[in-house]
């Protein structure tokens, strides 16, 4: 009984994912499905892709959290339209909830959108949301191990961003380590790493996300 | 239908966890369930726990993943008593999987068991797994403003550890706003400053995790 449930809340997802994807290429839109722990940094890249590019590209926001519009109100600021999710308890977004608020967002074509997921290593891998792009931001301080232990996160990423390099220097962090595991599960996924505080590999990884706008979905 | 079979579940857990609080009474054993983002040190505090006390009380501990047994491994090495739950795509641990595996342990009257949960801010806060103490673990790099977004985390807590102040030099971190948003969910909860990395705070921490096991459960 149980497993039929979740196969249809699952079923019912795709579909939306579906609808969602559909739109997204009729309007030439670039749909980038922002994943991570909490406090990785998701908004910080948000922001430093809005400041290298809001004046060459469309860009929207729809920022996910179970509580506050701590985020949006960022975004807001830099007069870039934004719609904030509160999940309630909900550990991740769903296509539903992307569905209902795209059309708040008056995207142009060629925009980019940025979905910034719950923080959660775990249950947004699950969902799809009829993104192009599944970026999985992992940052220095949390630790090499996270690729051996996330598996379906890392696995399942179209681009990797590692956060936070600044901190190299005062943290056991073993780089090498961190692109084996990735490596095991992903041999594909471009890995950037940057610092959202020193501005470090940031050009190389905005000329990334101009490419793939210029690209539509 | 959806909401009937949560309900079951929920109930199905609590008695069990109901199970697990009268054995560790009667065994006077003190049951940590330590909470966090994947990253946030819940492994590091456990192994400076040992560093200082197991010589000194009996301990114990249940390592939760969704995959690897890298932390499990960190804690044989010690010595310690150890077992290594793997979910498999699973958000958190639950009552069950604690009540299968402490027989394993073998753990003393006035024993410690810490009990090390899926690195996740959110689901594990819905699970009760029958322990004395919730404990939540914030890191400086994951910002001050996790208290306002995964507000029943910090809303359960017992007690809460702030890791990684060695890294207050190097964030933006605002401490006061940190402890405001704890504030405003949680009056009574004492908040730790600590750093594994550097010890700074351990002594504190480490003598009311001896006082909390004197107490027993």
């Amino acid at each position: 009984m149980e497993i039929k449930v979740l196969k249809n809340i699952m079923h019912a997802n795709q579909k939306l994912a579906d609808e969602n994807r559909a739109l997204f290429k009729e309007r030439k839109i670039t749909a980038v499905n922002i994943m991570a722990s909490p406090g990785a940094g998701k908004t910080s890249v948000i922001l430093k892709v809005i400041e290298h590019l809001k004046n060459e590209i469309g860009i929207g926001v729809i920022e996910g959290d179970i509580a506050s519009n701590i985020d949006a109100e960022k975004i807001d600021k830099l007069g870039i339209p934004v719609v904030q999710i509160n999940t309630g308890g909900g550990c991740h977004l769903d296509a539903n909830m992307i569905k209902t608020v795209v059309p708040d967002l008056g995207l142009t074509e060629n925009a980019v959108l940025f979905i910034e997921n719950v923080g959660n290593l775990v249950c947004p891998s699950s969902f799809d949301l009829g993104e192009n792009i599944k970026m999985v931001i992992a940052s220095v301080p949390e630790g090499h191990d996270k690729p051996y232990k996330y598996i379906s996160m890392f696995e399942g990423a179209d681009v990797i961003v590692l956060n936070k390099v600044d901190l190299l220097p005062f943290i056991d962090f073993d780089k090498e380590s961190f692109k084996k595991g990735i490596r095991a599960l992903n041999e594909m996924a471009p890995i950037f790493e940057i610092s959202c505080r020193t501005g470090e590999g940031i050009s190389e990884f905005i000329g990334w996300i101009k490419e793939k706008s210029k690209a539509g979905s």
